[in-house]
């Protein structure tokens, strides 16, 4: 792995200059491959085109042939989304803290890029331009390690990021992609302690699992999310059967989706029975006996696909077309659940009730916490962070949709004037 | 380990309590355990003595039995500390930020406790007392792992603690001693992921290593400080000498402790002979060849321990009264030099030269940069951070002196009233 190794040093290098420029520069490098990308919009789709033809004769389902698609309009997306970031204030330079001591030493807490980063990632394209541009706008250098799958549409994309930079007189170096796709690439990228300062991996369970067990690197993880909404007696039902129907169905493969609905048991009769004439035919329902006898009673059985719960379905995100239900006795047994089978993600309760909304909040574990509104929220770009990086379910420096501020640090600026320590 | 996986569970039960309790109980709980430390002082004392004698009959060096003991000023230092922290604002439950999303979601980020911490420490019985308070104070359960030689001091301290908590009304079981100090007992703890949030090393190298490797659960580098100061030819040569004395003699074992000078060549005539007599008799130089010519020529040899610099001198923290000394070119040679051989923890300018000044604390890469006063600062009491946890070298999630802010993490809690995504 010579050329990853050449491309840690080059990044480092890049990195160090990256990090000296203002905010102007900075914006004008991005304005830079922004322009460029628009302008190589014909290439872009082209080599899109020869890895979406690729990947359907080699087979892959339709579901993820879309996640690798671009076409005009996301391609104005990701043009836009740039457009975004360089609008966004500098994340870097910002004193976060300052004090004086009693002996005069002024004590400021500065934030500084968190140097250089590296992504690993699925075949969504658009990462491709995202991750650069946070990453540039926070100063920090950046090594994306995206999937054979998009491997021409990255190629063309960075290709004209770098050539884009160039122009505007920014900084190529600090975008790299890698040269391969392949599973040493990864091994060489986790074991580079000291070389990169965080790797974020983006996938299923197993790459996430692997390197949570390989890295040496500090990693964040973007992890599953198993996520509940809980619906208590005073909740407005009318409005918990569109959450729940928005979280469930307006895009089941998303990590913020639901997959497990839990229902306080004075509240089933008035929300099951309506919910599941609403879901017919567009979602399976997995309930616990109890649940699937509120249902059954206001239901012709016909319309529905009610199958029995099991533990694994607790544990397990669907992301599909797919709700398991669950009748609890309490607010304190619905904390309980989601605090064993939850991901630490996205958690939401449907109440109107101040003591429960306050408590539900104080005390379930997650990084996203809703009362009276659809899980689907938890997004860099819906909480206005212009992308993200990722989701982080680690409760280690970042949490939560992660924008510039996960790629930043502190540094203590300390000024004196000849102070000693007695 | 059969006793440690049920304290695992046993803290994590605790913090669920400890994390709903309000700034005044836990501060009430704090107050108790500072009562029951200080009516056990004979008790605790005795206890110390006991592994103060062993330690003594096993051989430890007397540099190492300072560390371990204790006495009547210390048990004052501890107490005052308890005190210190529980004036502290909590850190639990500010809103760190919050915006209204254009379809009327409040997104709030909260802070909150960062769970169940362990903290795996050297012979300081001070530490217990101190990494005991942070947590409580940031309603995180803490798993102590001291050191051997401590033992029975930190079971008569911990002991005190629990009592203290329990007749305050506290939270006893928030806090726990391991049971014995094994090398297995570490690697439980290094793999107990899920279980535990953060593990906090202190101590030396191999242990740092060791850590490092091994964890599968996050860990905050509290590493080595081969720290630098440099000198322009503008600093004041007086106030220079007197800083440099002060960050090399004060304390030379502790990690903020200066150990290579950089000299801009044009300010080595100025600065060299008047340290060198400073030193003389106090501390060894280690010179490149440029510096010895500069002492050389302005002080009487006989006086000075002198010696030629080897490259290893300048990768080394030597924790001694030893002084490695090198002339530099430039400023960037300088940055060049400390981002290559220094460990991110304290590094200083002497200059009186702004633009120096400024392009130093922006390009050294270091948890703390200084301008004109002595590294002996970086430090959590120091900084008014009541007690400190360590000192993390690292850029993740903490950077610098550990106090309260370490322990937490935010949570967003999102309100809404009824909003779905289109």
């Amino acid at each position: 792995m010579a050329d990853l190794e050449t491309l840690f040093d080059s990044l480092r290098a890049a990195q160090a200059r990256l990090a000296l420029e203002d905010r102007r520069r900075k914006d004008a490098g991005l304005r830079g491959a922004m322009d460029a990308i628009d302008g190589a919009r014909k290439g872009i789709l082209a080599a899109n085109s020869a890895d979406v033809e690729r990947a359907r004769s080699g087979g892959m389902k339709e579901a993820l042939v879309d996640r690798l698609l671009l076409n005009e309009r996301r391609m104005d997306g990701i043009v836009e989304g740039i457009a975004a970031i360089a609008a966004l204030d500098d994340p870097i330079g910002r004193v976060k803290a300052g004090w004086t001591l009693p002996n005069g030493l002024l004590v400021e807490q500065i934030t500084v890029p968190l140097w250089v980063a590296a992504i690993i990632y699925e075949s969504r394209p658009n990462v491709t331009a995202d991750a650069f541009s946070l990453a540039y706008k926070a100063g920090c250098g950046i090594l994306l390690r995206g999937s054979g799958a998009a491997r021409e549409s990255n190629r063309a994309l960075v290709k004209a990021i770098k050539a884009g930079l160039d122009a505007a007189g920014g900084i190529p170096g600090a975008v790299e992609l890698c040269p391969s796709e392949s599973r040493d690439e990864v091994d060489v990228i986790l074991k580079a302690r000291g070389r990169l300062d965080v790797v974020l991996p983006r996938g299923g369970r197993e790459l996430i699992r692997r390197v949570v067990e390989e890295a040496r690197v500090p990693v964040i993880e973007t992890g599953e999310g198993n996520c509940h909404i809980y619906v208590e007696p005073s909740a407005d039902m009318d409005a918990a059967v569109e959450i729940i129907l928005n979280a469930k169905l307006q895009k089941p493969g998303a990590c913020n989706a639901v997959e497990t609905l839990l229902v306080h048991r004075d509240a089933a009769a008035a929300l099951l029975p309506s919910l599941a004439r609403a879901l017919a035919g567009r979602a399976e329902l997995r309930c616990d006996g109890r649940a699937r006898q509120a249902i059954s009673a206001g239901v012709p059985p016909t319309a529905l696909v009610l199958t029995d719960a099991s533990e694994s379905d607790w544990e397990t995100e669907f992301l599909d077309y797919i709700l398991a239900v669950k009748i609890v006795d309490s607010l304190d047994e619905a904390v309980d659940h989601i605090n064993r089978y939850g991901t630490r993600h996205s958690e939401a309760i449907l109440t109107n009730d101040l003591r429960a909304a306050d408590s539900f909040c104080r005390r379930v574990d997650a990084a996203c916490v809703y009362t009276n509104a659809s899980t689907r929220f938890t997004d860099g770009g819906e909480f206005g962070f212009g992308a993200e990086l990722g989701i982080s379910t680690q409760k280690f420096h970042a949490r939560g949709p992660m924008g510039l501020e996960a790629l930043t640090t502190i540094k203590y600026r300390i000024s004196g004037s000849g102070q000693t320590r007695p």
